[in-house]
């Protein structure tokens, strides 16, 4: 996300200003190469297709909310949080089965991977507040 | 969903066959409804816009996963479940805040209670199974 | 959609208060139906299946924004209901090919028309007006 | 879009090789800068709140659309390409109301004018093509 635009958005965040920025960024960048991914790979036609369908769904919804703090609360957060790491995990596990013949799945479980650690260390900021 | 479309998805579930369909097909219109009706209250340019959105997107991504139960695995749908009840309770609340002067904000709170009620009778399932 | 959420909205509708309501309301549900039956067929692994996400994309989108018709304008929304048709009729005709072997394809098939049907007889009310 | 993807998605492309690609990562690149702009511009509960949800989920759509163009046909493009660019007119119009009282919605104006140039960019090379 666009850092001038990140700024204004801090301005618009009521309660939850004491997230830290800067993971939010991140995770919301990793979120969306994350759903990018997994919509390439599914076109693939193999059998991670329906993983990486969830997964960029998961990971749109999960971005986006991001965004529209002002209808957040921290537990609602945490869940979510929670749920995409699951489903990038699942699409990481399916794809690295296609690692060795498949490129772009190796791609797709990078862009799950770092989603995950992405998410995990918001959570983590979260939890510490 | 339409049934005979249900019938047919049954066949192509692989291990998650032993899910309960009616209750899944119940939650899926749940989630379809939910995201309806908080499509329709997020214009309303209320507070409680920002959480409708929110909720609409986590209810239709709720809703695909369980169409695409081929790229599914119990814990994450569990995960799932969890993230969309907790969703759904933060937009009935804010919704419920409107409900006096309202009629929009009423219907979407119902939405939303009653997509937490599908979810939560889903989970008990997968639970028990 | 449901009626009484229908009758709400059409109090929100602005300058679009000139719509056809029952016309709009078809319209909305063979979307939310073709979204669907799309999600389904996208899941079989058979080559309509990128065409299906498309048009299960872009039906949600057609759908989302006649439920927020404050922000459209009868230009915008004909556009959008021309590329919605052009994107049923592709995928209608990628699972037309598979009509004999898969019943999905053709419950799917069918529900793209059914969407641009409706997508045309909404769009001929508009002109007429 | 990361550039490794890029080039793996156009090995996947059937028919539709003959694409400009790097107008076309620019226009998904434009999409996806669009769609998050607009998400957080919908969250300011200004007038302009509609039309730029409308705006995210059309720039979403058409950027995994041209994702999956195994599942696409340029007359379709094309018109999907046109509905995007009559949304991001209108989200821009709206928006520009507001400029000089939100930087937000000034960021907003600024990515659906990138993306309508990007969408005439991608257009112009199909209609050459």
């Amino acid at each position: 996300m666009d850092a001038m635009m990140m700024d204004s958005m801090k301005g618009m965040m009521g309660d939850m200003q004491t997230m830290d920025m800067s993971l939010m960024q991140a995770c919301m960048d990793a979120c969306s190469a994350c759903e990018q991914a997994c919509t390439v790979c599914s076109t693939q036609m193999m059998d991670c297709a329906p993983a990486c369908m969830n997964c960029a769904d998961m990971c749109n919804t999960m971005m986006r909310s991001m965004m529209r703090m002002q209808g957040m609360a921290p537990a609602v957060m945490m869940s979510m949080l929670d749920a995409c790491m699951a489903m990038c995990q699942l699409c990481m596990d399916m794809c690295m089965q296609h690692a060795e013949s498949s490129e772009v799945c190796r791609m797709c479980a990078a862009a799950c991977k770092a989603c995950m650690d992405a998410c995990m260390a918001m959570r983590g900021s979260m939890m510490a507040a």
